[in-house]
């Protein structure tokens, strides 16, 4: 198909689409003269794609074309391919900080994880944050919600496809960054419905 | 203290606390002369509660100014009072999306929510995002993912400080905005660990 029909087909402006091509976020079509290029599924299906991590995954588009650089070329073992797929959907962090307290926290937990992965530093900045704007977790809530990602987590890692590796990689990078908005939202509404009962029976 | 100490204090260069002033994030300190002013631990808290909005709750400058906005002036119920600290600690949405799928999953549910809130919102452009990327939530997930949401959102609400106002919807803000990321990084690590353990036990 000719861009415009893919324009039509992803329902994306075709400058957005030329856009995208000038980023390398999409592959570019085969060539049919100088100035035409054909294109097909596979670019609908990318286009769709870039524009679910663009827009709710709210992702910027260095990290996007990250992500679907994980997908293109995922590494082998699967934690790895886990550790990569955290890091491709993370913006660049600000000033390192202290990551003593979020290993000690790990460690309490017994949990697996190695110390210099970029988990260990956002939870590390985190907890830095609580600490710097005196906001007091209540006493057992940090462990509460641990306790609730845990649960979260296995059923995530229990359920990954068992298919070709881009299938997995896709499962695992667009799993961490379509459903946290998707956690996020439910919380939101959550603490709504909690709150109603509470308040307000 | 004058500007410089107050610099010291909290740890915040002079020229960002002139810039937290001119953007009112930061109330004026009390003239003492034409060029001079005070400050008081008021202006430490709030300094050092901008730098945790700013950094890790990762807000724009328009963000915090909502928030402080509903912890200086914040509505009398409690459900209220909690839509507008989830509104003050979001970022403006993108075109909005169709909200019959949220609305329905919610009432699924039996949350008692407001169909106009911004939770609504978020959580139909996460449910859009995942759809767009043809990303198929495992069978019964999205229930797994709102009961485990419901125990944290439950024990958040009873462990809401009896105290002002004040002290109430500054946990209810913070709350929302500190605790995801804390939330999410701790959902990554539990990843790691969970296929740490399946994977390569």
């Amino acid at each position: 198909m000719r861009i415009s029909e893919l324009s039509q087909d992803a329902g994306v402006p075709v400058a957005t689409i030329k856009y995208y091509l000038r980023e390398r976020l999409l592959p570019e079509g085969v060539l049919t003269s100088p100035t035409q290029a054909q294109y097909d599924t596979v670019h609908v299906d990318r286009l769709r794609l870039i524009r679910a991590l663009l827009g709710p995954g709210g992702l910027s588009v260095a990290a996007v074309r990250r992500v679907l650089g994980a997908i293109d070329e995922p590494p082998e073992a699967m934690h790895e391919l886990l550790g990569a797929a955290h890091e491709a959907a993370s913006e660049t962090q600000d000033a390192p900080v202290d990551r003593a307290a979020a290993i000690a926290l790990c460690e309490r937990l017994g949990w697996r994880v190695s110390r210099d992965c970029e988990g260990i530093g956002r939870l590390a900045e985190s907890l830095a944050g609580l600490e710097a704007a005196r906001f007091g977790v209540p006493e057992g809530m940090i462990e509460h919600y641990a306790a609730t990602m845990r649960s979260v987590a296995e059923a995530e890692i229990a359920g990954t496809p068992e298919g070709s590796v881009e299938e997995v990689v896709r499962y695992v990078v667009l799993g961490t960054v379509l459903v946290e908005p998707l956690l996020l939202a439910l919380r939101r509404l959550a603490q709504q419905d909690a709150a109603v009962r509470t308040y307000d029976p």
